[in-house]
């Protein structure tokens, strides 16, 4: 972070006071020593090779309900690919009606982020995809019962063989996590701002490229950058000056209950912002509806700005220019439970 | 059904004692008397013309979850085109984990039933459209909130003036109805059993010959008749004897419900059995999981026959060859929310 901010402050620096011409050519070199064009190939992941057979396989898993014990929520009804990789709620509805936590982030390129969740509890999708399948609020289920699930569909169990061609017992909970990271690596969204960082000055209108030096100007760069523009790192939400609690529950202090260190309360990995145009609403808590106020939001209390009416507009200008192309998704056919199916249910359990 | 019923007769008698080589030739002339093979083409429905531009909204709408009061359910929560078009649930879960009063019939094919819904008070598929969407234990919605959520996202409202150009206020409730029927009407899944009707005997194995067969002869063609295998005419439930009140909740009186005529009490429209493989759980009370047993069941409450084993393996095999291939659908990308787009609801409103 230390080596972003010098870059930022010599960058905001160099913006001002130059003709527009010089500030153009220092605008890319500047947006390109912060921020990476997405990869033109999918990703490698750690310790699981992507092949098209995983990819297929975790294609059919993202998609399924049954995954989770009542049948209802599959990966994709909570990270849905129709609505920018997200579900438009302030926190997920799951299990029983119960309302998750925290508000549900995108999967798209999320293979890119250094670690997954508001919190960065996973270190990457395979760890993160075995969270909510468990979570009681959300798809409530066990790993037994999705192994048995799985088992259960020899049209799986075909599937399972072919992506991990070389194990005995193919069919595992650890296997279905690391097929559904392998799918979810496929999900790459260029956008114009990729365009513009592989050098096309088109890409980006006027206000856009305005914003984008706001954005590292003001300073938000200094934790937004990289390859997903966020991602990576943990900050304080209040940096500089506390949202309201409507914005900021006093009851989830984040990245504490991961560390229990003292200096991670309310402390949040950045967000990613590929993409952030169209997964509405926003923070953790999803309090926030409109990009605007959120960009209003994020300079008071993190950077300690009052923007004004026109470099909101710019910023926001800016952050549209994250939005990016979907993959074509072909809509799975998934096999049919047999008679050894377990069968789903919509009964809540007591938490153990 | 009178003339059905004769021709079944007439069939049956046809059957005994033939050889097989005579019996082939003469299942064939039954089956083509009894049963149609799926049209090539989109269906043509009443008062909806279909286009291209039709087809792609109405496939952008039926899987919008903005089209429910909660954001949770879209028309493809219930009708899963990746699960044969139904949620494999007995009952669907809905707004505020409610459950619905009936098992969730497939889409598949559904634009061919003579009428929708289990008792059949839907005409058709733009008529069953708006019921699930207004349900207050499906997706809770009203009219005006649907509209309201379509007309906030510009790329909606340009949608509806491709799909009815000629109309001066194209985003109504209706025109959202009959969208969605015109993509549905694309949901056609030719099987090996329209193979056969189009003149390949290799199409069905023996097995699933004897089954048809079996399927004319004993009498189960008599309801289950026409280009869906069933989906038109109303029959009792019980003709001759009636199930234990597991599968047949006494509560429930199907057509009564609708025509309340003493004689509708338990009658319930002739499921269609196209793809009844792959949709369990089985019967409007969704309380059958195994499909041979769902057919022992319907023998003996509808025909007052007792199945031996083969037969009703032989009929499972007959009703696998109904069971076609989706047609490819790729996953829509729909319009992000705006600031006017009204916000979902979770909390489940008291009954009017």
């Amino acid at each position: 972070m230390t080596r972003l901010l010098t870059a930022v402050l010599t960058c905001s620096t160099a913006l001002i006071g130059l003709a527009p011409a010089v500030l153009a050519d220092d605008l890319r070199e500047t947006a390109e020593a912060l921020f990476k064009p997405l990869p033109s190939t999918i990703p490698a992941v750690k310790d699981n090779p992507i092949t098209e057979e995983k990819i297929e396989l975790g294609k059919a898993l993202f998609f399924d309900p049954r995954l989770s014990a009542s049948g209802v929520f599959s990966c994709n009804s909570c990270h849905n690919l129709a609505t920018g990789g997200d579900d438009n709620l302030e926190t997920s509805i799951g299990h029983g009606w119960q309302k998750g936590p925290r508000n549900s982030p995108t999967v798209l390129n999320a293979v890119l982020n250094e670690a997954q969740f508001w919190d960065g509890r996973a270190d990457d999708l395979k760890a993160q995809a075995k969270g909510p399948i468990q979570a009681g609020v959300e798809m409530a289920n066990t790993p037994d019962n999705v192994v048995a699930t799985l088992t259960s569909m020899p049209q799986y169990v075909a599937w399972f063989e072919a992506a991990f061609p070389d194990e005995a017992d193919p069919v595992t909970f650890d296997n279905m996590a690391k097929a559904i990271e392998a799918y979810e690596a496929t999900l790459i969204t260029p956008a114009p701002f990729d365009a513009y960082l592989n050098g096309n000055d088109d890409a980006l209108d006027a206000d856009a490229k305005a914003g984008l030096a706001l954005f590292v100007d003001k300073g938000c760069a200094a934790c937004h950058s990289g390859v997903n523009v966020g991602g990576h790192g943990y900050y304080p939400f209040g940096l500089i000056e506390k949202p309201g609690a409507e914005v900021l529950p006093e009851g989830d202090k984040g990245r504490f209950a991961v560390t229990e260190t003292v200096d991670d309360e309310y402390v949040f990995r950045a967000s990613p912002l590929r993409n952030v145009s169209v997964t509405a609403p926003y923070f953790h808590s999803g309090k926030v509806w409109d990009l605007k106020v959120a960009v209003q939001i994020m300079a008071e209390s993190q950077l300690g700005e009052e923007l004004s009416d026109e470099e909101a507009d710019q910023l926001v200008a800016f952050l549209h220019s994250l939005t990016g192309e979907m993959p074509e998704v072909v809509y799975p056919v998934l096999p049919p439970e047999t008679a050894t199916t377990p069968r789903p249910t919509d009964e809540i359990m007591p938490a153990n």
